[in-house]
């Protein structure tokens, strides 16, 4: 049987580069095209010598695929996307165009109207955890960003069970890949290595996907503060969730934490890639596949939930779940092409 | 004028070896002896390179000095900080041994029984922004621990201004050298490197003094959960605070921001290592010095306060404080030796 | 057809655990006992979370395989692989019991009379791009050290070819893993990072390796000169070897580069895991997989060879060379397991 | 009595900054201008806060001042600097424009012509260790390279002594802040991170610097290979030198290396910022403070020299050795200013 066609949109990123790493062991799929602006026309393994496996050279436009990847920046994804959906290709979107469903929210956070506001709600929010079945019947998945899937998967045990308040505290970090390839100051090795800092402390783009999916989890009432930090380290998100446990729903003491825990166990028992750890995870497990780790404790003397989670920013955070997607789009075992453990050390 | 003699007890930890620096460097004090159990008998600069140019070799016992610092482990501090109180030696303990003002908190975080607790009220906490003049008139002064010193001055202005209310998040991130110079697996450099996890979610040895601290500072009722979290870098502590604002207190928006800047200002407008900056301040940017950078904003959507300082945990957090009260219990001036730019890049 | 039963004994160590994740990653290989000392008894994914896939509990004897690992400390190693030989097991030894053809090199630089002399002789030196026809016959093979597989590829087609002369130096610079797994104040995070030294001047343990592949190789006078550095990260060896090119055996200038570059193209034509590059490689390029990456040039001012080669110290460096090791005694292709990409960045 | 005026010319770069920060606390030294072109208008605090202690504006054009370090690049450097000599200021310049001895060697090297090429003789090669007395003479004073610092102190002894051929070896290992400040793929931290590579491999500019210096030693034949690596650490470059030891000249086995070190020791006697090390020497132990650390052994297998140095790049490899420069020219006691020690860890 001959393989599905993929392609990347803007693979010059270090989001589309993972795709293309993941997208090339995939025993079910063929990486046929790549797009890029500033190294069109050079090889990929030119660009990304650790590519030079892949025999592709970067073009300007997109070949013609089975399924399209975009890692265009917001907007412009959207742009380069509609053409596509309207000629029936499918396509997970890496960038946030479809991922929330109020178009309003698209000039507040983005500083865009949405071009497309009718696909919001057929496009589906590609966290598999959540919404399989919608991933499996949609053409356009929007591909979660890199802190929701870290603090969603945390926090949407609890939420679902209903056994946490709307207070929510988001404590995030992250490694610094997740800021892009894009040249910065912030990212500057002398700059970034031996330092952390917090920032965007006046509301990150990513807190609405937050916000809209622990709504439809349940807590209507969810009031949020999300708070990035930048680690010097390259790949990973650890994320430190606080939330009030809703008095009664569970007991107390160890019995508490061990409901606690068996609910985290039921709601991920079928699912591949969320795993329920026995302690705290660290990040370093994930490094370079698509698992996230979760742990859900309590803090005995305030009565809160405490939920952590761990990922691969570039991987479950996203290129990793992007391949998930398609699996599922493509109705392929969903695992396909990402059984790869983590590295370690 | 002869210089005061300083000594310091169990001078092979971090702490301990960060205050030979310190000291070797202050203009009124001379480091005169060291002790140290595994090293005893070597010089100090065959141990510790970058100290040969300090000629001293480190003891078995303490030489007599006018004024000695402890780094020994708790329990163990204080049973040899008890006769050379005894003794009338002013003391600074770095360990924990008598931060707690309540004597029935040892058994609890510590597994021992405090052999002196007639001596808790009389030693100072030395956080100096908060309890200057006991540090004075001490004989024995508990230097705060790293995460402490971090947390509370994070949250001081506030709490004493009574605009928050007592349900707090408190998420730190340190740098491995917080955990010491004991070999340990998890600060192995193949497992500490490119990793980061949160620990202690039990609850940290660290929590009953933030909360002794935030209570004197008016939150009576202050509910605190506290997280720390190693990150992969040498030095440094950023600690991400949380609190609600009490309704009315403060106004809204930008005004609201700008009070609660103004109120910080004021209250570290005398404080010679407390500075309040206009953005989120960056661990680097107190790379061995003295400094606690403090930046306190508003998340507008939710009403709390989001408040995040910086420190070196081996300066401020340790032995630089350490310095600080020496000189506060000497009657120097405050900064005499401690003058140090951050290094940076 | 069922698979091959392979075990790995000492599995918990960096190269015992790497090869678990490889072996566990192989469609021809099932991994069916693996054994440690202090684990035994525990479930090797509660020891090493990332395994924690695997249905493994570690060991105290190796059970019946028809292919062993041994990652013991030299010494130890060949103490256990006698019996299995004796047993018609075969046998990848990633210690260094069985590297050096003369037994008399064991007592100089391992400090022991090796007790299976014999055995050297039949013993294939695991590096297949020198020495893949022993490979396929041997019962035993030898895996190289990490240093050498980068400095005799680095080196090895100058050697053959007859073009330099025997003073050589090889100057490596290692990430931190390569110390391995065990507690040493030298691989303590905060001792390592931010750090570069050299060290084992008196003498490297991988020298003779070296010395006896380049004498091999046609060098017959080598006169070789390594000096390894521990450089803050954690995978990845970058070796630069310098040696005096032969007058007159290869042109001058740029037509002299392109000479040598064909002859390295020429001579790694047919690997699958060494590849000549274009530039300077970068380890960051082999995380993970099992390139070496190899770039010579000549010094024009001095017309002296500098050759670079970049490898990944756990993998082209120990356990993905044992399993290209095992595909070749076995009769699979050799990338068989071994086709991961390199993880960037 | 009043204090020496200072100024620094492009304070923006890494060099500049850390040279305000030594003068600022440099107790007869006041730093009274700085200047900066994208900066210039803003307090140097906003841009570096950990110079928020110094009131000082970055401006367009430098102030009066007694005494001026230049941190331009190349070239331009020259032409800002030609005006001051003139005006009778003296100067430290810490760009190349006045290191190399022969003019000719600036269209080669560095794409210029000189435009001052009668005072490259005045100039005086700011090593004090060779050239101190030149230095106290001059009113021009070219501050060494950061690698040739390192280079040639390892080797100055040796090469003093006459007991080393001229085929010398020199491979350098620099942390990331070498490269500077502008952005840069090479330094963006997620490619930096976790990486070593070598570069410049067809000549880097301080090769000039170093041979002359060799050849002022008295290696007249000087044959030098010079490769830098760029490694995943912010300060730091520790230099591994090669050298074949003249027949004859130094005794065998434990005796030679003792004779060695000897030499060693007496040549750097009276130096303050050299000191020869018992073991392989640490860039950590020299992070932050002005010292080169220098360990010279025997290869006795081969008869070759094995020196090593370690310096922190932006202290004694640029502007701690300005400083020391300064002293001397300034005719004060070499040490002002300088005497911090290393920070650890």
């Amino acid at each position: 049987m001959s393989k599905v066609k993929a392609g990347i949109i803007n693979v010059t990123g270090y989001a589309g580069v993972e795709l293309a790493r993941l997208l090339h062991q995939h025993p079910e799929v063929e990486l046929t095209s790549v797009t890029g602006r500033s190294a069109a026309g050079q090889k990929l393994g030119a660009v990304f010598p650790h590519l030079s496996g892949l025999e592709l050279t970067v073009e300007a436009a997109l070949g013609e695929v089975d399924i399209a990847f975009s890692a265009m920046p917001h907007k412009e994804s959207a742009d380069v996307i509609l053409p596509l959906v309207n000629a029936g290709v499918k396509v997970v979107d890496i960038s946030a165009d479809f991922r929330l469903k109020d178009a309003g929210e698209y000039p507040r956070w983005y500083g865009f109207e949405h071009p497309a506001p009718e696909l919001l709600a057929k496009a589906a929010y590609g966290l598999p955890e959540l919404h399989r079945e919608q991933v499996a019947k949609a053409q356009l998945v929007a591909n979660p960003g890199c802190y929701p899937t870290g603090a969603i998967l945390a926090l949407a045990p609890a939420a679902k069970a209903g056994i946490i308040g709307p207070d929510i505290i988001i404590d995030s970090k992250s490694g610094v890949s997740g800021a892009g390839r894009s040249l910065n100051l912030t990212t500057h090795y002398s700059e970034a290595n031996e330092d952390v800092a917090a920032y965007a402390l006046g509301g990150h783009r990513h807190l609405p996907e937050i916000t809209q999916e622990l709504k439809l989890l349940g807590l209507k009432e969810a009031s949020v503060t999300f708070v990035p930090h930048l680690i010097p380290m390259t790949r990973g998100i650890l994320t430190t969730a606080y939330a009030p446990l809703t008095s009664g729903k569970i007991g107390k003491g160890e019995q508490g934490k061990a409901e606690l825990r068996q609910l985290y166990l039921d709601f991920y028992q079928n699912e591949p890639f969320a795993r329920v750890t026995d302690s705290p995870p660290h990040t370093k497990h994930t490094w370079g596949n698509n698992f996230c780790l979760v742990y859900p404790t309590i803090d005995d003397r305030t009565g809160r939930l405490i939920a952590v989670s761990a990922i691969d920013n570039l991987v479950k955070g996203a290129a990793g779940q992007a391949v998930q997607n398609m699996n599922i789009m493509l109705g392929l075992p969903e695992t396909t092409g990402l059984e790869a453990l983590a590295i370690y050390p």
